[in-house]
């Protein structure tokens, strides 16, 4: 089947330049610092091919079009007739200019169809295999595409306030319209993710504004927008008999289900998904309403619960892609030191839940000169990551003491980890130097991290070098330390109780480093804690009224309190891809499935009870799922897949067979 | 006065898309193959200021504009209102971000207006100095630029073949126009430079197609196209009343002047003008009809073109900057490697001739990087400049064996000549360290010049490495030997002898290596010679009716075999840059005006006659010009400039003082 075709990338680029101007506060426009990557206005897409017959060849272009024939002269022909060519072998280029949208091209002849097999370049000189991904209808092109829409109504109307508030019964994101318009004047569309935010028309974040004349019947606004409520002042005159909105959404289906005694629990599970799906668009968004970004750490947060629940792979290749960006890079990925390391171990998890050898492939090369020519010339004699003076070091928000500077244990660790991934990705593509190299980096470097940062005397990794006097703990290296399971037992022990279990050490408050520190309690078979802390903390969001997760919530606030950040009244975004942790917790730590080979050929099941006596759900993996139900008296799975598992239950080890089950009953003293 | 600013070179970028889109072919676009490079889309601009009071700041933008004020939150203003400020200091930082047009801003405020002094970054991280270029009208944002355009008419109709053929009496470039339309249909129109061309509807390179319908009164073709015929083909029931065209020119003005006692060669001189005046525009074009690119090459002959005519520092600077491009470099300039080359010396000439230090400032770290990362990696243990297996090698149009393959004496030379020209930008620039390396680098190279390329046995430059048993002699390395006065004088008179004046060497052909061809002659004192040359070549041309000069020609053709081309029919450019040489060659060999420090604040004059026994011309400077009268009695120097200049003349030399003159009877014996 012929597909539309382009410069690799680009098409991210092309929409990556849309997402990242839809942001809007107060009706302006607010763009990121960092660089605005644009797709190649010019390019030239090449193949060889052999027609049986003569044949007139119809090139559809998304911009201007012309051609090299066995490399000739530019071909005289006409578009709407087609290039005539004579049966035989030949070689077509044919170069695509737009100012505009993205350059591509679609053919579809006996012989000759665009798709696989094509080579592109932007400077004549560096071939790559083109971009294509299911724009196979010629009158699509992917300068058209466009996320679904549906209508949607509010659930409830109030006159309010000398207005009127519409409330559309939950977090969402559309287009705002308008039927039955009578009047005339200048209308001021107030949204709100809360009803507090609507009807603040002074501070609420988003407005549009609508001229409405004579003659207009209805309106839609151009943005779609993030919002639960709508408020929209009186206007002396005009009146609107029907507001609605185009509901827009990426069309992807939950594969993944939870359901346990827990009505909270379900509830908290079913929250999340929502949240992870108005996040999940053309990229992983941090948030809809703000920043309505791509954050390399955010998305990568976002592609773990993806795997456990739309297992959407595109939304993953296309966020990548897009962070990726082009060489030579200027910055860290979105300015930020840590956010550049994540995406190498987020390109290796890919392949984990995916096993999908094309994208690793095709990320290859930049994931290398990202490793080679951008972060390994920043090292220091000892071989850690050094940062730039103007280098945002991340980590997480907290109010902890010298928090970013200096040598930093979780950056070192980060940095560590990237080194493995690009060890693993190198050995799947068979390239031994490059495995060995950074194999052999990882080594250095970890062994150098323990020496630096571990102390014998707080049994734990401090923050800073543990030498320093002032040297401090914090969470952060600690808990990695145990996700990425790199410590002996001995230390594993001394890191549960010296950190995970010690309230003296800094606590985690945001739901972005909360999502790891879950992860550490998970691995450290404190699973209680876990329990308890996503039964305050979302069950509070839950009971203060949340239809989506939040980016922030602090039990010490109250009100509007709560909505409030950067100096902005309703600052804090309301719906945020990592308030959406559950999924992934609920999914790989209580339905206890993770894969152990790429793309789940290999997999364990190790469930553990929570919410009450019974919990039951499915985890998607490549071409089918796999269901789990575990009661205190048995476990039940059902490997809807090819792969191999292994159910992991009161100390024991079964084996789960492809495409089948196992039925276990649990002992008594198990339970 | 404020001033539209921009991220430097953008400007070139945005409108560089544009031109080298332009060019068609039998209605198709014919772009590049090489990397178009694209304007950033987002960037930010700042700036410290301080206002007396308080004051609202408006910002006009070309796009999407958000602030940040004194590094705190997006500030939340109404931009038709402008941004509350309050009296001190503060600082500013606007995003701007535009999917299509170049973003700038403009702001004329008292305290804060755009121009010199902001900074602009497109990464958050690397700022540079704002590029802005006389857009001082809030109105006219440079998205808006455009060359002017006036009224021109066809000087004779004649019906011929079933059609009409206008012509407009010379070559022209612009918009088509008809008025007067009736009736409905599909008109073609058909483009000649020449007759033959127009009237061949199947061949002509350049047509027009317009939907005539039953209201259509009138028409304008959407493209500026070359021409001086024009051939419409009948079209039952359709007529037009009048046909007429916009003329589409950079309003520039010729501040050179030339006569001499031959027609032909005022002839000569004013058609060279008008072939470069209309091959100046946006940029230094190769031709109009074709390529209509900028090519480095041919823009280097441009630059010394124009500052014998025009002397419009802009133009110069707009190619330069667009041939420049982005860094990392994909490939040598326009993919040739002599292109690269050319650059260096063109900067370097620009500041001989303009004295416009700013500009040596604003491209130094760009030349810099260009020899530093891209062509110094690229040589070998002896220094030689190596091609990559894909480098396109142009040096010339020529049948000759092995012309671009192994060590060319032509190519080293270049190299060498690149090299000299960063010592001394680097000299200017008060780059010591740069200096010394890039002058040590060139006197190692051009030592290994003359040791690989220099044949005692034939007494001159062999074109491949001497040694080798075939090696032949071309007049290249020789010629351009002589013009850049490397040879001492018995090498000097050797390589006269046996290149210059040696029939029995390869042949020039084109105007291009004529060009300097033509240069090597004068200095070597072939004055005789070259009038011989510009008398019979560009003679030739205006004997067969040209209105501007060809790209190139042969008096082995005749009739329209002149203007075959690439396998087309009509392939040759009528309206050539490089074919404008007699403008520089008048100027500079005959007026014998050029500087010899930069900016013209030292001068030479050394005047010598050409077709007959008087010529007197001008030649303009930066504030002023020089004119020049010479007889065989007398010679009249005019210094309407600061400069200081030496009158050359009959073995003697005269101090021209600055705005003085000097009035020089000539001795009996010198005439």
């Amino acid at each position: 089947m012929a597909q539309w075709i382009w410069y690799p990338s680009d098409f991210e680029f092309y929409m990556g330049m849309k997402v990242m101007s839809a942001r809007t506060e107060r009706g302006l426009v607010i763009t990121p610092g960092w660089r605005m990557e644009n797709f190649y206005n010019s390019v030239r897409f090449s193949k060889k091919f052999e027609l049986d017959e003569d044949a007139y060849i119809k090139i559809h272009s998304t911009g201007t079009q012309c051609v090299q024939l066995d490399y000739g002269w530019y071909a005289h022909y006409n578009p709407e007739e087609g290039l005539p060519v004579t049966k035989g072998r030949h070689v077509i280029c044919i170069n695509v200019y737009s100012s505009t949208g993205l350059p591509s091209i679609y053919i579809n002849c006996p012989g000759l169809e665009t798709g696989e097999g094509w080579t592109v370049t932007c400077d004549g000189r560096n071939w790559k295999p083109a971009g294509y991904w299911n724009f196979t209808d010629v009158h699509t092109p992917p300068t058209d595409f466009a996320l679904e829409t549906k209508p949607i109504k509010p659930t409830e109307i109030m006159d309010l306030q000398d207005g009127t508030l519409y409330d559309f019964g939950q977090e969402t994101m559309g287009y705002l319209k308008g039927e039955g318009v009578t009047g005339s004047g200048h209308l001021v569309i107030c949204y709100g993710e809360s009803k507090e935010e609507a009807l603040d028309t002074e501070e609420c974040c988003i407005i549009e504004q609508v001229d409405v004349g004579a003659d207009t019947k209805e309106f839609r606004v151009p943005r779609a927008q993030a919002f639960r409520y709508i408020y929209i002042p009186n206007v002396p005159g005009i009146s609107i008999a029907h507001l609605s909105a185009d509901y827009e959404y990426l069309p992807i289906i939950n594969q993944g289900k939870f359901e346990s005694d827990s009505e909270l629990l379900n509830r908290i599970y079913d929250i999340s998904v929502r949240t992870m799906h108005l996040t999940t668009r053309e990229f992983f968004l941090d948030g809809i309403k703000r920043d309505r970004w791509v954050w390399s750490g955010d998305a990568s947060q976002s592609y773990l619960m993806n795997y456990y629940s739309f297992f959407d792979n595109d939304v993953c290749k296309r966020t990548m892609r897009f962070i990726r960006g082009k060489d030579p890079l200027a910055t860290h990925f979105n300015t930020i030191q840590d956010y550049t390391l994540y995406w190498f171990d987020s390109l290796w998890q890919y392949y984990v839940y995916t096993g999908d050898r094309c994208f690793l492939e095709e990320m290859y090369p930049a994931a290398c000169s990202l490793m080679n020519n951008y972060c390994l010339p920043r090292t220091d004699e000892r071989g850690f990551l050094k940062a730039d003076p103007q280098d945002w070091v991340f980590i997480d928000w907290a109010d902890i003491p010298n928090m970013n500077v200096g040598d930093i244990s979780f950056i070192q660790f980060l940095f560590a980890y990237a080194l493995k991934a690009m060890a693993n990705i190198a050995k799947v593509m068979q390239d031994n130097q490059a495995e060995e190299r950074y194999e052999s980096l990882f080594k250095s470097l970890i062994d150098k991290v323990f020496q630096t940062f571990w102390s014998d005397e707080k049994g734990c990794f401090t923050h800073g070098p543990a030498c320093e006097p002032n040297a401090i703990v914090t969470r952060y290296a600690n808990m990695f330390a145990i996700i990425w399971g790199c410590l002996d037992e001995k230390k594993k022990k001394s890191v549960i109780e010296n950190v995970l279990c010690n309230k003296e050490v800094y606590e985690i408050t945001t739901p972005y480093m909360k999502f790891y520190e879950l992860m550490a309690f998970s691995e450290a078979g404190m699973h209680e804690e876990t329990e308890k802390y996503i039964n305050s903390y979302w069950g509070d969001m839950l009971r203060l009224g949340c239809t989506s997760f939040w980016e922030k919530y602090d039990p010490k606030n109250s009100g509007i309190e709560h909505y409030a950040m950067y100096g902005l009244k309703y600052g804090v975004s309301l719906c945020h891809a990592w308030g959406a942790g559950p999924i992934l917790l609920f999914a790989k730590y209580y339905l206890g499935v993770r894969p152990t080979t790429p793309g789940y050929r290999n997999f364990v099941v190790a469930p553990h009870l929570i919410g009450g006596k019974q919990i039951s759900g499915q985890v998607p993996v490549p071409h089918g799922c796999i269901k789990v139900q575990l009661t205190q008296e048995n476990v039940i799975v059902e490997n809807l897949s090819k792969g191999i598992g292994e159910l992991h239950i009161d100390g024991k080890i079964y084996e789960i067979p492809p495409e089948g089950g196992v039925d276990i009953k649990r002992h008594e003293e198990n339970k």
